[in-house]
């Protein structure tokens, strides 16, 4: 049996626990072995949850487990995510994680930690959510010299520039809308300003050229100033708005830019309307691939996640067999 | 050095030899060694071609070199095709193939030979070209319970209907538009007639649901029947018609079928156009995910095959470290 913990047990926690119950028969399938949630951490209380009995409030609990191999960190945000996945990383637990945040301002810290104690940190579900992205990027489309990648990243304001168009509503109230249905935050600042774009925008920018660009480093332009005007005006031409985060290679260094533009209709980023992402990456033998789908939401945030639970759990058991 | 042989130097055998060359840098860095091509096996002549000393005629040679550990097969079609992969199989080396006719005809088989004899048989580039669809399934999406997988699975196809469409041309014109270009055969019959979607559609099943679908028992219908005016009744409706390839899971059962079929210009395959595939895979907690890109093409197909050859190199330096 494989052990695992969930540090956090918001929508991805708890979504992630769900899958290792429904899908518990593919997962021990393609394991090899069972895998299971044997604690769960988080300060809130769950008295009705079904879980409740893997519940702790202390972390200790887990980082102390030495049965416990894999930990899903979904608290989200930097503190105390980054010391939490440090002290798992040290004490030999592999981690996976959907924290954009996390990943983009100590990524590479917290890969170097896990490889000096021999363990993995994955973090596909950082970046559109459930949709393969880093490791196709990184194994599927390796033979490539990236030349650009760019997308979708934020399902939020990809909503709500949808909205805008297909209703042709004003901003504040596409935004409302965004809010009443639970894809908006009421301090909507980090989507619409551009900056939960501009984080996932420095993981893939790292993944696909393996340079590490600052947040800080991004030029950012959010979609607050676009008006009704603007998306009326480019529907007129056959094109649509979009927040568009770029990085692109020139003479050997990567510029990044988070920025509203206008596509035409026959564009592939064209139809990627609602809250669905997509990315498309350029390479000098693939051409442009594109990876489509949910950017968000539990499930398919879990999906992600329990994937990269399901890599390492598949290479524990495959290295049980060897002296 | 990671020695490995290239059987077959037509379009993707060459494009993978010049993948080899320009991008070796890194290849390097990503393999952590150098990989070279060692030897070519074709029967022509290819007496001006840089690589001409790679060249050989016979099959032997790269079978009997000990030095060779991995062989791209890209030949096509099943003779000579699976006799040779399985000798180089079962002389210990890895093979990597873009081959959809020998992997959907004797895959299981020789993946089980290659299991045996602890080599590896990778096939990525026998779907969509160089778009990462077999990988993306296996691994980025592992935790999910699959409903369904689709797509446009066809360039050549999806070529004359986009000219139709776009165009109003009748499907002869389109067709002999499509020939002279080079994106369909003399004789059109696999394209057009859907078996080679129906052999894409076979290994997409078989990595999708696990479960082999023999390609003559997929219901199937082309494209040879679409008339200028179907495709503008569609036209008129808001919808496009494109050839798919589905398999469904219903009651433990897989059912297939390659068809055209009338889809919605907001479907997310309506706007794969030209020589372009895409094929959606449905999961329980993903939802719908799109893999999009070009689905032929030597350059693109090189991409995918060499990519393939990088992960099994990386793998065979890996395990150098190991007791």
């Amino acid at each position: 049996m494989i052990n695992i913990a969930i540090i956090g047990f918001g929508v991805v926690g708890s979504a992630s626990y769900d899958l290792t119950i429904r899908n518990a028969g593919l997962i021990e399938k393609k394991v090899g072995d069972t895998v299971k949630v044997k604690k769960i951490v988080d300060i809130r209380d769950f008295d009705d949850h079904p879980a409740r009995e893997l519940l702790t409030k202390n972390f200790d609990d887990v980082v102390k487990d030495p049965e416990i191999s894999i930990a899903i960190e979904s608290i989200g945000g930097l503190r105390p995510a980054f010391d939490f996945t440090k002290a798992l990383l040290m004490s030999g637990k592999s981690v996976v994680t959907s924290n954009k945040e996390l990943v983009a301002t100590h990524g590479l810290e917290l890969l170097e930690i896990a490889e000096r104690n021999n363990v993995s940190y994955l973090f596909e579900a950082s970046v559109g959510g459930g949709i393969p992205i880093i490791r196709p990027i990184k194994q599927c489309l390796a033979a490539n010299e990236f030349e650009e990648v760019f997308g979708i990243l934020n399902g939020t304001t990809n909503y709500i520039l949808t909205k805008m168009r297909e209703e042709g509503l004003p901003f504040a109230e596409a935004l409302k809308d965004a809010q009443e249905k639970g894809y908006a935050e009421l301090n909507p600042a980090a989507d619409i300003d551009g900056y939960d774009t501009c984080r996932k925008l420095s993981i893939l920018s790292w993944t696909t050229f393996g340079k590490f660009v600052d947040v800080e480093n991004i030029d950012r332009k959010g979609i607050g100033d676009i008006t009704a005007e603007d998306i009326e005006k480019a529907k007129a031409a056959g094109r649509v708005i979009k927040l568009i985060g770029r990085a692109k290679l020139t003479d050997g260094e990567v510029r990044c830019t988070v920025a509203p533009e206008v596509i035409p209709l026959g564009d592939p980023l064209a139809m990627v309307d609602g809250v669905y992402n997509a990315v498309v990456v350029r390479g000098n033998f693939i051409g442009d691939a594109m990876f489509y789908g949910q950017g968000a939401g539990g499930e398919a945030t879990a999906s992600a996640v329990m994937s990269d639970v399901i890599e390492i759990s598949r290479n524990m058991v495959a290295s049980r067999g060897r002296v």
